[in-house]
């Protein structure tokens, strides 16, 4: 991973998807920030760590059919959930073990979880009977691979859940923010959830500048054009700027959506870069962010 | 691993050096039999699975430090302790956890821990500055390599601990009960102490037949010679007999030690017989069986 030429960087980090697999507590999203940022994340898979092994998640499934191997851990990655959840049950919270966890990764950055409290991201949908059940999300999403007619989304605990320490100021004192392209409902949509985020970013605004994680009408990754019809947002890039309305300054779409800039300024009163937004190694990376936080600077 | 040849067999198994790593409640005897059993183990090794890998415990000792990481866990391995300690913390006991990891490894034989309660072997050392310190027996044996001067070894908790479901009726109506070649201080010292296990062995001791670990004057494996003087036992075939006066009909002893089966036979009033002990590979270990078998049948 590139380095950020002296910037401070600080990353706040869903964890509404937060899940408990093996009696284990698994961030996805900490996880996968914290495994890009230390050059350790499989590029190639998307998520888990480069090079592992699934020893363990194989026996707990062909051997012990253990209920929750469905759920996919390498055993260099069972290390991190190993060491987290010791912490947690030692008393630690999610911000301390989340810091040390980054700490053992050799990283170098800040990484927030976006609350210490519990939040869990579950989707309503309708079974093969027509009948309505709440699944956590990764029993939609990873288990049953976002097959299910999804009816809502919710971020159960939202509404009790504070902020994590450092959150509200490393908003309030950024340069710049950037939303990453990620999915708006399932990944950016708790974060903006927790009480006082959204303000916080609102007052901010003016440094605020956000990337389009749908390029041409799909989700560059991901399912979240699954999702994105369940809160209301058109899959489009357009559609993914209104998720962020209010509180953007600016706007990055992909080079296939150049069409949708002028709807997109004119609707949202944002300005829309166009750039080459798919990260298909460093540079490109390094010269989308480069834009990003030019834009606002 | 070879059958039973129709015969049952349960297994009762020292868990006075179960011991939480990172979180997870590890079981080394119980597993150790377990592993025997289902023919997974490393038998070159003597611990843990054959054909393993430690990318989790590598993980968390050099990358996070992790404080528990002096104990080696194979991905495999690690399997078996998620599964145990997911079981237990959903309300199993030891008992119902044992057999369900036992059945997930395709044994059909059951194994027994001691008992459901808690047990903790621990070991009194002299450290490096002269002071007395009690360490849980692992970190005598596995972390300081038992290299400390040991002056008592204790079942803490063992004045408690009812026997698990099933150990005293097994011993009640064995037709044999053979008393396996292992450490008598460190795990079979702890089945002993469990209240009502002696005298349930007592009053079938004219079906009991021990095999000495010891050969030669020294271990066969482990350290027994360590912990054997600290309970007063000779470090001898003749002294691990004795470690089980009052419960043997016959003891079986290797060819190395036929010279010392008369003075057995004469100060502990018990059958010896001298047979091949070193179980080098299933066939002589099946021989050493027959002769146990035989010995009091």
């Amino acid at each position: 991973m590139a380095g950020t030429n002296g910037h401070r960087l600080t990353v706040v980090v869903n964890t509404g998807d937060d899940v408990e697999i093996h009696g284990l507590h698994v961030s996805p999203d900490l996880d996968s920030v914290c495994y890009w940022l230390s050059g350790v994340m499989d590029r190639q898979r998307g998520w888990g760590r480069s090079d592992d092994t699934f020893h363990a998640t194989e026996i707990l499934r062909d051997g012990f059919h253990a209920e929750d191997a469905w759920f996919n851990l390498g055993d260099r990655d069972l290390a991190t959930h190993l060491f987290r959840t010791r912490l947690l049950r030692d008393g630690l919270g999610l911000s301390a073990a989340t810091a040390a966890v980054a700490e053992g990764l050799g990283i170098q950055w800040t990484i927030l979880p976006m609350s210490e409290d519990p939040v869990t991201t579950t989707v309503e949908i309708l079974d093969e009977s027509g009948a309505a059940r709440t699944l956590h999300f990764q029993e939609y999403w990873v288990l049953r691979r976002a097959a299910d007619r999804a009816l809502a989304v919710r971020y159960l605990g939202v509404e009790r859940a504070r902020p994590a320490p450092g959150v509200l100021a490393a908003i309030g004192e950024a340069d710049v923010i950037v939303v990453c392209p990620s999915n708006p409902v399932a990944s950016v949509g708790p974060i903006l959830a927790v009480p006082g985020v959204r303000d916080a970013l609102a007052a901010r605004c003016d440094r605020v500048v956000g990337i389009s994680p749908i390029v041409a009408g799909a989700p560059l990754t991901g399912m979240a054009d699954k999702l994105m019809p369940v809160a209301g947002l058109e899959v489009s890039a357009a559609g993914a700027a209104r998720a962020y309305e209010g509180l953007l300054a600016a706007w990055v779409v992909d080079e296939a959506d150049r069409d949708l800039a002028p709807k997109i300024e004119e609707q949202l009163a944002v300005r829309v870069a166009v750039a080459e937004t798919i990260m298909s190694d460093d540079e490109v990376a390094e010269a989308l962010a480069k834009t990003a936080l030019e834009l606002v600077s």
